[in-house]
């Protein structure tokens, strides 16, 4: 991590929600020894956090990310249910409230009256974007959208999506800072349902259940496929670059000419797929869940995909 | 490696075709201490084979599967041009050769004639079907597609897709036999075009060339995108599981009732994202590609990125 960048931004940091996506936001500030205010209107929010912080520290040191001494960062992390004073003085700002236009556009406009002037806000949502979210607000180009992937505190990835009215240097700012946290923070330049890696998973699980619907692979299948080839391709590289080496010496002009033809034909095919979630498909896929993944609850199905996350960002790190 | 698996099948393999792919795969067969016999016209083959395969093998080693010592296993590797004599002895055949049907088809109508009867064929064929490949074989049933993914000394996946004449038993040998070799063999019940890896592949590229053709992000901020998220997130579950513990406690069922409905909205979308391979096209990616990664070779990159892929499948098998 990069002190300077984080200085340049200030050391207090204001969550906005503390669901899973804010406490694990949360994680990733105190883990760089950042002030953390978690403001949640929800009985009972400060253990649930505490918990998940607890938890999701260990997860990190595991990683190999410096020894978390839980308590001491603990110490670091406030609860304010009231938003004024939450922000008073909040350097960063991420959001990570309901998914609801009027909610987020509430909220932008009493939070700009509270936080101090130079204060960046964020907003996880994967959904709204930041020109709908800041309509009421007097400078808009303060509100972005920062979208993480799932855990925030081990995905590195953050999609950083400004809105149409933007400053360069604000979106820089943005970006650099979550850098110097240790995530990659991607510039997305224009505004687009989805951003990108919504979009992409999208895009390729459409495919996913036209395969399974046809009785080409069961839901088991199509998954181990995919762990056992793409997935290892692509948490390596992604698909320009793998599409580059896959045309050997000539590279990607050699996949333009020679295999380019034959991913054509399979658009056209694939644009003919009727794939829908009516009730028949999601009977289908909920059965075949049940079967492939039924003997373990999520948390324990999430707790082992975790573990093994964390193995596969050590090992791209070396 | 399931020893007893190994033995079902027999000690002696012919390769056909010497190039990366069957190079590859005479070192998975290597390195299981069974005997290869390389059969390729090319002048110069054996060392060019040599060659791959003594570098090959000590990426293996890195990987931890054993010291091998390439002397010793090269002395099982051995070059016969003519195809007669080449699968005399031959207990199971992966085929290499030219992606022309004429070719494999002539090829498999020989190949029957002096192969013992208990021999397994098995084509690394992208896109010619078994059914296609064995129109002139007596026993067509012997012929399955077994499709790795590049390179197959490294990367799991093996798609075994049986033709339309298939033999549930000689399907079960095919698939056992590749697993005993450490490889993730997964049946393809149906013949389809591009099987089902590369059909993942098209569908999401298509989508990847639609958000670099309107601006969204470059080619190198796309792979990044893939590399810090989706890739990981994939090496380690599929996207069956990824979207059963994207939901919450309710898994696929929360999936279904809360995020498929926006999911519908992309696709409708990008039903409508009209992308081709037209020359405004090629031209647009093959610069961002130069920018993004012509500083070095295509063999450097993939020097790289096999460091890398080794590194992740090492750290999934802890």
């Amino acid at each position: 991590m990069n002190g300077e960048n984080l200085d340049c931004i200030g050391k207090n940091i204001t969550v906005i929600g503390g669901g899973v996506i804010g406490a694990s936001w949360a994680v990733v500030f105190l883990s760089a020894g950042l002030n953390v205010t978690i403001s949640d209107p929800a009985d009972g929010i400060d253990e649930k956090v505490k918990q998940y912080v607890t938890s999701a520290l260990s997860e990190l040191s595991i990683m190999g990310d410096g020894l978390y001494v839980s308590d001491t960062l603990i110490k670091k992390l406030r609860f304010e249910k009231n938003i004024a004073r939450a922000v008073q003085y909040a350097d960063f700002i991420q959001e990570n409230g309901p998914e609801k236009e009027s909610f987020k556009v509430n909220l932008w406009s009493e939070v700009e009256k509270y936080a101090p002037s130079h204060t960046l806000f964020l907003s996880s949502s994967s959904g709204i974007t930041a020109t709908k979210q800041s309509v009421s607000m007097s400078r808009p180009e303060r509100l972005m959208v920062g979208h993480p992937f799932n855990p925030p505190h081990l995905m590195p990835l953050v999609e950083v999506v400004p809105g149409e009215v933007r400053d360069s240097g604000l979106v820089a700012q943005a970006l650099s800072f979550y850098n110097a946290l240790g995530k990659a923070a991607i510039l997305i330049n224009k505004e687009i349902a989805g951003f990108v890696a919504n979009r992409l998973q999208a895009a390729i699980f459409k495919e996913c259940i036209y395969l399974v619907q046809k009785g080409i692979v069961k839901v088991d299948e199509l998954d181990d496929i995919m762990t056992s080839s793409l997935g290892i391709r692509w948490a390596t590289g992604g698909p320009f670059l793998s599409f580059h080496l896959g045309g050997g010496h000539d590279g990607f002009l050699h996949f333009l000419e020679h295999l380019a033809p034959e991913m054509a034909v399979l658009w056209e095919q694939q644009e003919q797929c009727d794939v829908s979630f009516d009730d028949e498909t999601r009977t289908m896929l909920m059965r075949q869940i049940d079967d492939t993944y039924g003997l373990h609850t999520v948390e324990q199905l999430e707790e082992k995909r975790n573990i093994k996350e964390i193995s596969v960002l050590k090992s791209l790190r070396q």
